[in-house]
């Protein structure tokens, strides 16, 4: 059922000195093809909808697709269900699956990605919550939405934007392989792909590849620590499903 | 009624280069002063509840108190009502919150420390609960706790581990300043007071003083964000209660 699936899930939608989604433009346009021609754009992570909106339009409109944001939709669930292609943005995770849940989206979506075969892309929050859950965001929680649980189209949790350990750093606060750690200490965790900032996860049915240029580590519960730089396969991560 | 709330808010246990609690320790001999004997210490905020018990229990005594766990109790609600002072340490923020609700202890923990007047210490995740919401913890959210919702000893939020922008950074992830204001774009959102490590907030009935070393920024919804030394009277935060 789920074999049709096509994801890109990106770790950051601006790479330091580059443009918006410019690090990574050339992957979304092979992913999109020249089927798609419109993309349907989910701008509930940030505050200001119709900004993010006209950002998104621009960047798609010079990729040569056209672009409607689903917070101007009468009726968003409808758009969800009448698009060619998803596209979520980054910003705050826990406000962003508050808008998915208020706004009954998740079903939607799942079922436009997971029966339909329709390309969804991530950026940031829009990986998180493409993944089973947001246990492993980096976000501030600003907002209560009614459940981690996320979007689950793949079967484990990404954690975007990875910092490795700053071994000058003074603060006291905890690292993000720390803090990755701790989710792990609990039961029946799903491992963590985290991908550093210049990377992205290609799924294409049960094929899984890293794409980008900065590598990504693998954290599973009980196993070491692993490295794996872009090209590498992770498809066995999509068979707990 | 909230007249007799005695509290001391830390900022981190561990200052870098320094030991456990080291960095704090004559404000805590302060606080609790001659009358308390033993202190009820929440470990919960750490998988190895038996290890971080024993670190604090090691701290404690040497300062001069005796220190009881609670994990350790076999009625931690009546551990609670018998206790003579509550520290409560840091970890995961999410974590420690789930607990404290699947113990029962939120409206135990407020009425001896808001009516019974007992000494309440809180570091880092034992800060962030002491508050009115953890709506600004910097954890990540690995449990799902049955509400944001905290203890609600003071009426605003804490912010602990506060970090300054690095300008010199390449890491696009949000800064604290901009995860904060993020907070505030949401309605009705309570002042945060964001403390850098070597910080912490003596709450004295109506009184809220800054000590340490690092000084303190204060954000509120719809003002300028502003910078406060040690030394300085926060009491007026105090009044939304």
């Amino acid at each position: 059922m789920t074999t049709k699936r096509r994801l890109l899930l990106i770790s950051n939608s601006t790479l330091h000195g580059g443009g918006y989604l410019e690090h990574c433009q050339e992957h979304i346009v092979k992913f999109l093809g020249k089927q798609v021609k419109r993309v349907l754009f989910v701008p509930y992570a940030l505050h200001g909808r119709d900004d993010y909106a006209k950002i998104a339009r621009q960047k798609f409109e010079s990729l040569g697709y056209g672009l409607d944001s689903v917070h101007e939709a009468e009726n968003p669930v409808e758009a969800v269900q009448n698009c060619q292609a998803i596209f979520i943005g980054g910003g705050n995770t826990f406000r962003l699956l508050k808008a998915l849940y208020d706004n009954n989206l998740i079903p939607a979506i799942r079922k436009k990605v997971l029966e339909d075969g329709i390309p969804y892309i991530g950026s940031s929050a829009g990986t998180n919550v493409a993944t089973i859950t947001i246990n492993t965001t980096n976000d501030m929680p600003i907002v209560y939405p009614p459940s981690l649980h996320a979007l689950g189209l793949v079967p484990f949790n990404i954690n975007p934007h990875y910092l490795d350990p700053d071994a000058n750093s003074k603060h006291m606060g905890e690292t993000r392989e720390q803090r990755i750690t701790q989710y792990h200490e609990e039961q029946d965790t799903p491992p963590v792909l985290a991908i550093r900032e210049g990377c992205l996860l290609l799924v294409e049915g049960d094929k899984a590849t890293l794409l980008g240029v900065t590598g990504a580590r693998l954290f599973q519960r009980g196993k070491a620590t692993s490295e794996h730089d872009p090209g590498h396969d992770f498809s066995f991560l999509l068979a707990h499903s």
